[in-house]
């Protein structure tokens, strides 16, 4: 693992010493919805022009939702040509990796047609492995699945889990169940045997299939609805400890992106509370809800809460015990994109290298020297 | 304002000394079906005997919701004798003032027929003036109204406003809408001219007619159903603050009962951070939302976090900045009774009378010694 002083030379803007730098949450995107034609069946292709993945967005952004600066010099959507990924995040910063999640077709799982749905997110993996992951050594890769088939998604972490640039399997966190319920078992199973961590990412809340965003119905305006993206975090948190997911699957890892982490205390202690009154009803639990979120649960920083006093935070890691559990995460190129340097400096030293490095390399297995690109 | 000292001599178990000691939550009952029917016209007396304030229980507590020690000694529902609860909590804990708020009444806004929940609750707030806030000085009330039918709720907040033993108004939280909406503001318009409160409760949250009580649909079991309620106070919070209630209705308090507050400082940071990057898109703010927070906003401490380590709760409230909106809550005769001695050792004794007693005499407004009885 190098020093952040040598990777310095790679332009980067980072100055206080960390050993290492990992973003954990990258919106690549397709160059043109031609780029994906190669990988899927041409019964396909007429809905693919004219759809995509489109699946509404009744929440919009008034500033939009990508970064302006991010768009390529050829035109095209912010996070399409690898080429400037590479030169404007990853050089400019100096990430030693960077983990590629799709954008748009992490949202497929909420569409209504579970056949597209499959064939669309597979064209997604055959173009990452294809392309991206040749692109650039510090690269790696989620498996995009839809949820909404746990059969038919199972076989497709099969089908990708061999190679070896593919770090995750992700899907949004919208859904029509509670992620707990025996219907996802069969993502679970196949992700833990090939030793996958499931990240699950937001924005797709009250969008497709799924349901109102929140339990009192739908929210008005896009920033009152992102406000809460992360009480549907807690409903799966606590779904897949209750339902007993992690003594099932007892390798199983979780991945919250982009859904904050100063929650956690509070649904940590309301369960635990709970859990000793309540136990009998979930006899499959062995030890404290909070015991099993601890192992099984990992968080990125992006949004990264900006309380006025800096030190709320980290005490809010302290009491959550989560400081090998956090991971830095850009968002690039989105709108709110937080920038490594910034974050860096919400966390004492004592752990700002778990942050920014150690707690990514230790859950997605990296070395500390990127390997060759893949080929 | 007596002191704690003296109260013991009313067999009073609190060590501690506070500047007095008032209880917000208190579920009273009907004694019987029959005793609401001479506040009921006779057209609607065959569905309250056979239906009453039924809208289902799809998420069962496997140990019940009630204290089997607060049955009456002659049967019938606990909470439901006043003299059981003069005895057994106001004089054996030394409270001062006890709020009472009705169990099974709270429900009838997600009942389906509104004109049915209307003279449902209006019976109750008919009863609790001529019985309930006779019996003890002690006792105050809340007005509980219909949020499914927001006209007819403002007749009714005008309508028992004028009885000085009502304190606020109450709802229940599980709603087709997110409070903030305008559908809701007759209420609010009602609440603020009469000086009242409005406080929400939990725990009808994805039963009668409101929506499923998570983003993704359906928990299982009672646990981890309750584990998540206060996600719909974050909800509620958010929509109220975004929506512009407040500058709408500058003097308008809202109370979180039973909803937790170690939630409070994520929520807070969230919306200040994003209403830096999307305040355009509610130009009616005039703060920062977390202030908007602090001014309007009480909780209730009833089911109260119990951290390992009990400074993080005083932490929690710090960050918060909230120790002048918190109230000490029992919700007697539920299950999950907090009993006061317990909670007042969460808090350092700097905050201990506010939380006691001090905020709950600001909020409704109470006098160092409590009244007569009201006739």
């Amino acid at each position: 693992m190098f020093l952040i002083k040598e990777i310095t030379a790679r332009r980067s803007l980072i100055v206080s010493e960390v050993l290492g730098l990992i973003d954990t949450d990258i919106h690549n995107e397709v160059r043109n919805q031609e780029q994906i034609l190669p990988y899927l069946a041409e019964v396909w292709h007429r809905q693919w022009l004219q759809a995509g993945t489109s699946i509404g967005m009744p929440f919009y952004s008034p500033v939009g939702v990508l970064r302006r600066d991010a768009v390529p010099e050829d035109g095209g959507t912010p996070g399409s040509d690898p080429s400037m990924i590479i030169k404007e995040h990853m050089d400019l910063y100096g990430f030693d990796y960077g983990i590629l999640n799709w954008g748009r077709a992490i949202e497929m799982s909420i569409h209504p047609d579970p056949d597209y749905a499959n064939v669309v997110v597979s064209a997604h993996n055959d173009l990452l492995a294809d392309v991206w992951l040749k692109t650039d050594p510090r690269f790696r890769g989620s498996i995009v699945i839809n949820h909404s088939d746990p059969e038919a998604t199972a076989k497709e972490i099969n089908r990708m889990a061999g190679h070896p640039g593919f770090v995750q399997v992700i899907m949004c966190s919208a859904a029509r169940l509670p992620f707990g319920q025996r219907y996802y078992h069969p993502i679970y199973e196949a992700a833990e045997r090939n030793g996958l961590p499931v990240a699950i990412h937001p924005g797709t809340e009250g969008r497709g299939i799924s349901g109102a965003p929140t339990p009192s119905g739908y929210p008005t305006r896009y920033m009152e609805w992102h406000n809460i993206l992360p009480t549907n975090y807690m409903t799966h948190v606590n779904s897949l400890v209750c339902e007993g997911v992690f003594e099932k699957f007892p390798k199983l890892k979780f991945v919250g992106i982009e859904g904050g982490i100063s929650w956690l205390p509070h649904l940590m202690w309301r369960m635990d509370k709970n859990y000793k009154a309540m136990r009998a009803s979930a006899p499959w639990l062995k030890r404290l809800p909070s015991e099993y979120i601890k192992e099984h649960f990992y968080f990125t920083t992006q949004p990264i809460e900006e309380p006025g006093n800096k030190q709320y935070l980290e005490q809010i890691i302290e009491m959550s015990g989560m400081e090998d559990n956090i991971m830095y995460s850009s968002d690039y190129p989105h709108w709110d994109f937080d920038n490594p340097k910034v974050v860096m400096a919400s966390f004492s030293k004592r752990i700002r290298s778990k942050i920014m490095a150690e707690n990514a390399m230790n859950l997605y297995k990296l070395k500390k020297e990127p390997l060759e690109a893949f080929e």
